[in-house]
This record gives C-alpha cells, structure tokens and sequence, in this order.
C-alpha cells in the first residue's frame, strides 16, 4: 500500500521530536500500522535554522495555508501552538478534507467545539492525545478503554511544571521562587510561566478531560482556576506535618446537582499515589462506576513523550481513514448528536473539604472565637493544629503570632468564603487566611 | 441504527457482571457507541439456578454450539473459562463469521496464534482486553496508545491474589499459609489456588503482553515462571531492612540477545510506584523508547473491572464491524505477516541482580568463603546484611545459625546456579540458600 504523506507544522520541540521517532521506529511503526509513514512537508518560521531532527526529502516552508491546501498531504500533525494561525491552519485542512492531528491543549479547550463541528461536517478526524498529559494515553483510556463505565471523577497532575516546583519545595525544602528559577534553568518552565503556574495550563486540559468523561461540549467557560503562585514553604511543612502533601491538581468530578471542572492545589493523603507522583511526572486518577479507580502515570510534557502521543494519533488515522465517519470513534467519546448539557455547580456551590491556616495572636480566646464563626456556618472541623511561635517566643508578652491550621469536614464553598471574611475580621487574626481545598481522592 | 446482538457464554461473576453494567450504562453506552447493544442469549450450565443478573428477554441455553451457531447473534463474549469447550466455541464462531470478545487469559497465551489466524481468515475479530489486568486497558495502551515507540519492557504486578498474599506479609507480619487462607475466605483465591501462586495465571498474562509489546507470536512455550508458594516471613523483612518490596511481577523485556519473558517474585526498590501496589490491585509498567516510563494501575480481577474491559471491547468490535479488516488494530499488534520471530534468551543467560540469603553457621571463615565462591564466578556483591543470631544467641558455642543475606549485581543466571552449588556445599552452610531476583525497574 502506499505510504500515508503528513506534514507537521511546528519543528521545534516537539515537532522535531514527532519527525525522530517517525523516522527511528518507521519500521516498527510501519509494521504496526500496515503502511508507511512519510513525512512530506514541514512548516517552519525561519527556513534557515538548524534543526533538531532529520529534513532530508521533507519540503519546508513558511506558508501555513500552503501546507492545509497541498494535494499531496493527507494528514496535517498541528504542532506549532498559539491559537490563531494554528486555527486557521486546522480550519482549512478540514475545509480541503485533510485529518489533523494536534497537541493544542489551549486551541482545543477553547475552539474545539467549532473544530469538531466543521470536522464532522467535513468527514474527517481530529486527534488530539497529545493536547493532555503528552505521553499518558489518557484521552484514549477514557474515550475507548472505560466506554462501559459512567465516568464519575478524573483527577490527577496534569502539569508537569507545577508538579516540579511543588516536588522541589516538599523534598527539598527549597522556596517557591527557588524552585521556579530551578524549572526555567531545565526547561521545565516558560520565560512567561504564568500559563503553568497560574493554573491555566492545567484548566485547558482538564476542561478537554470533562468532556469526553461526561459526555458534555467542551466547557472553558465552566472552569475554576487557581494556581501555584507564593506557595508558601510554611504551607507544604504544615501540610506534610497533618499527613499530607500539596500538589497542583485538575479535578473533573460529578456532584449531586451537575458537574464541577476545577484547577487548583490541594492536599492529598501522603500514602496516595497520587502524592508520590514526583518532578515533572503527570498522573491521572480515573474512577468510573464499573471500573472503581485507575491510575495513569507517565511523561506530561517533552520532545518525545509527546511525540509518542502525536504518532499514536497518526496511527490510529490512518487505521480509520477507509472507516465510514459514523462509526470512528467520537471526537468528544460520546456521539455528536448525544452529548448531554449537564449543568456545571457554581464555584460558591462546590462541597470539599478545606485547610485553612491563620496567623493569630498567641493569647487565649483566639480559637474559641475562630471555632465558634465556623460553627455558626455548619462547617465541623476534621482536626486543629497549632504550632509553636513563629518567633523565638521570648518576651513578645503573648503579641507573638502563630499558625493555627484547621482542616474541615466536606462544605460548600461559600460558607468558607463567608467564614474567612469574618475571620479575618477578627482583631487577633491577621487579615489574609490561607485556604486551600482537601481531596482525599476516595 | 439497529441494535448489535450480543451472546455471552457464562453467566458466572464476570458474565453477570457484563450483563449488569450493559443493563445500567445502557444509555450511556449507546450515546458513547452510536448503537444499542443487546444481550439476546446467554450459555449456562445450569439452567435453574439463579443468577447476578437481569436476564429477562435473554435466551437462556447450554448448548455451546447453539450459541455459536446462532444467525441472529453478531457477537459471542466467551467468559466462561477453561480451555476445551470454550476453544470449540470460539472456533466455530470464527468459522460462522462471529466476531468474538474474551476474557481466557489461558486460551489466549496457549491458543490464541491459531485462533487469531482462524479470525484472520475469516474477516472477524478476537478482542482480549479483559483477560490481562481486569480493569486496566493495558492491551490497548500498548497496542494503540504506544503505537510510535519501541517497547523495551514491560513489568507489573498481574496477579491480584499473589499480590494480596505479598502485601499482607509485608504490612501486618503475617506468614504465607495466613494470606492464603485469608484469600481464600474473601474469594481472592480459588479452591485450587495453584494457577495463581505457583505463577502460571501470571505467566499466561506476560506472554501475552510480551507478544503485543515485541510484535511476537505467543510463546507459551517461552516463559520462565515461579510462584510465591512457602514464602519466607523472614525474606519479606529482610527485604524490608534493604529497603525492597517483595512483589510478584511478570516481566517482559529486551535483552542484547534477544527477549525474556519470565513471571516469579522479586525484591523492589521501595520507593518505586510499583511497590507502592497493595492488596488485589495490579500496576503494569510499560517502557518504550519515546515515552519512557508509564504505569497503568487498577483492578486487576472482580466482576465489574473485568466488565469494564469486556464492554470497551464489546463498543470496540461495534465500530470496527464495518472496517476493512485489513485497517482494524492487528490482534497482536503488528500485522500479522509482519511479526517477528525475536529468539528468546534462555534461563541460564538472563541477566539479572540477584538477593541470595543463607543461613550460615556464626563462626569466623564464612563469609570469606562465600564472597570467594561469587568473586570466582565474577559475580560482584552490592551489599551484605548479616543478621544477629536467630536464637537467643546464648551458649551456643558457635555452632548457631544466623541468616546472611547478599545483592549481586547484574550476573548470569547460570552464574548463580553454580555459585549457590558450591555454597549450598559449604560445611558451615546449610543446603538450600534462598535466591530472588532484584529488579530495579529503572
């Protein structure tokens, strides 16, 4: 049969990456999918620049729309990033019938409805394993190998350079700040890393997770973002102290009234795998109601990590390229026709359980009257630390301030809201409470 | 679209529990499939008795051939287990053009080149996923998802009952014959437990995974395996003192020569994922050259895990019904005129790092003899552990016997073999050392 001809967008990381181990494993690859793989044709910004893989009979050039209007090409593997000309590439491949295969997270959570719509419409596939925790066939577990589960919870790391920095801070006692310069030193981090660190990163693929976990549209409008930003070492010491360890987590869940698509840190149990899931590793809980839990771990991010993923896509388009459109699988797992409009909780409305640490005067009456703000909001209280002074403890005639860390029972997040404001009102207390949410992932 | 027609042969704890998660997900199931999927017959044994299970508007019948002979049945879910019947079945529904989901770990690994060329032949599919790890969509992952690396090795905990046994030994200091008798009462173990901790239920699941990761044919006839049958209470702590974790793994890897394909206990580093696996649960660890490391943790045994695989493979065949076979996923990965015939490296020549413990008598000389017998094999040690006496160490004059444990590092196999001749011949040494493998996994 003759070889199936793909031109990448993108040769920098990644892109380089895909053409090496098309090029390393082409003949277990072609063993594999029954034909073989030809990369054709490469975009690239700067034609003059050296690259790190092999370009010999690859035709490169700068054009984007070129590359989606070239007869020749069956497949487009979208590895360049950004959101606009990357969209207008993929629009366009799908208008002229191509398949496209990307590791867009940002494109996909955010345009993939009208992706898929015109995909669909065209008759073509869009793949996108490598848009979610790169290496981890996450997005082929949960859309093909649990179809005979309700999902009911995806959980897991989801960004490796989060993970890194919080690793660093438990491990090695090192500052945030220490660990966030350590991360840019080994490439782990962006010279902007706020897309990481601020929890963006991490919401992109979460939001994509949801969707083909609980048979909804992509809902980037719908996601609760925090990020790792300051994490206090205090913090990660006081947690590991009560049991546990903080880590950056996506959370797709459902609750009694709809779903809740969420981005943040939490504290997990110690003894979970999940809390031993270090440096720049990503893992995923999975939990579907035939199932019980699965647990997914492997590279999130990196050259061929992610190049794993983008050519397992190519495989598995190639493999569907004769198959009648209606019988591929679903871009989203569940059929176009039948994705349910679940409502999503409100952020206020959302039930965990909390950590919240305040800095208080060392003086009687100051945790009777914290205990007694949360008791009249109903929030019940797990377990109560409290730490020795800050200070040396001398002579501060009881003005010293000490951390007071509370963990609560499962409550809705307002009634949290609602207590921190009342008790950072509190003369004894200092004005800004740390909180942070609790999942024990059972 | 009109619904697909499903039998299944066995309406035991697996079949039940596969008619039960079709009858509650149903309507997910279908969303996610484009079609309904009908249970419309069902082969049991015993016609009265009552089962797990809705079974109303299910033909119920125990004639195997009926089954497979039926026109109206697209496909035939074997979960009955054993080898003869369930073989005939599955043969004469290949013949009549049905395709075919299983769960028969055994069928597979000791049948499964002939039945996948009998599929081969006749356009249809045989589909697995259920008869490694339950739960975990482990054939899939490294059949798809790790379709662009060169897969170096595959190792994991495939034996729920021996991994209950281990964890309980190791965590609450109980011995062997406890674990196995508490296996037994909470229906982890059989009647005849021998399939699961001799390490043959192991070895029929390694070679399968062995075949899909290498592009091999199934060799049966290939695999090295050892069970967990009288392990030492002892062993397990003095494992723990050097920091391992005794855990049953099955082991699958490239090696300079050629492949291994092996099943037995071995010490684990304890800070590993893999030995972080308690009680029935299993975790594969799957390495390729691209992606690196991944793990794949879940349930590996029960009614509903094992459902979960059994539906994804039933919502598989589903869409793949109208696929040229020639573009369908091959069943053992690679197309079936492209396997290759890897030469299998013998026992005597693994190379491995072996943990070698003696009871030696507490007396000056012996070591020296010990270490000079592996020196003169050019096998070099890694560490020694020479425990206090056994006894209360008392007025034994010497003569009492304390356990001295060795590492190695990597060595032959038949290195070994002959070391521990030699000392087994030692006066000072009693005659039979104990010698497990230590694997690294790095």
């Amino acid at each position: 049969m003759k070889p199936v001809n793909i031109a990448i967008a993108g040769l920098g990381t990644v892109g380089a990456g895909t053409a090496r181990v098309l090029a390393r494993n082409r003949g277990e690859i072609a063993r594999r999918a029954g034909r073989e793989i030809a990369v054709t044709r490469a975009l690239v910004r700067d034609l003059g620049r050296a690259r790190d893989c092999d370009t010999k009979g690859v035709t490169l050039g700068d054009d984007p729309l070129a590359l989606a209007d070239d007869p020749r090409v069956d497949i487009i593997v979208e590895l360049m990033g950004g959101e606009s000309v990357a969209r207008d590439l993929i629009m366009r491949a799908i208008a002229n019938g191509k398949h496209v295969v990307t590791a867009n997270k940002a494109l996909i959570a955010r345009h993939g409805n009208e992706i898929f719509a015109a995909a669909r419409a065209a008759g073509v596939m869009v793949a996108f394993e490598a848009a979610v925790a790169g290496g981890i066939s996450i997005i082929k577990t949960i859309r093909e190998g649990l179809a005979g589960n309700r999902v009911l919870r995806v959980a897991g790391i989801i960004n490796g350079t989060c993970n890194f920095i919080l690793s660093g801070m438990a491990e090695r006692n090192c500052s945030f700040d220490e660990m966030l310069a350590e991360a840019g030193q080994r490439g782990y981090a962006e010279a902007d890393p706020s897309l990481d660190i601020d929890g963006v990163d991490a919401a992109h693929k979460i939001v994509i997770l949801a969707a083909i976990a609980f048979g909804i549209p992509l809902r980037h409008d719908a996601v609760n973002c925090e990020g790792i930003r300051g994490m206090s070492a205090l913090d990660m010491e006081l947690a590991a102290d009560l049991g546990f360890t903080i880590k950056h987590l996506g959370i797709a869940a459902r609750s009694g009234d709809g779903i809740t698509i969420r981005a943040h840190p939490a504290l997990v149990p110690r003894r979970h795998l999940i809390a031993n899931v270090a440096g720049v590793m990503n893992a995923i809980l999975v939990n579907g109601d035939a199932v019980g839990d699965t647990v997914h771990y492997g590279a999130g991010a990196g050259a061929e990590p992610t190049a794993s993923s983008v050519v397992a896509d190519i495989v598995d388009v190639v493999r569907a390229l004769t198959t009648d459109p209606d019988n591929r699988v679903p871009h989203l797992a569940f059929q176009p026709g039948a994705l349910a409009d679940l409502p999503v909780v409100a952020r206020e409305e959302v039930e965990t359980c909390y950590y919240l640490r305040l800095s208080a005067m060392d003086k009687p009456g100051v945790l009777a009257d914290v205990t007694r703000i949360l008791a009249e909001r109903a929030i019940s209280i797990e377990a109560v630390l409290q730490k020795g002074r800050a200070g040396d403890g001398e002579g501060d005639g009881g003005g010293g301030r000490v951390p007071v860390v509370l963990l609560t029972h499962r409550t809705r997040e307002k009634n949290v809201d609602d207590a921190l404001r009342s008790i950072a009102a509190l003369d004894s207390v200092d004005d800004s409470p740390v909180r942070m949410r609790v999942e024990y992932l059972e």
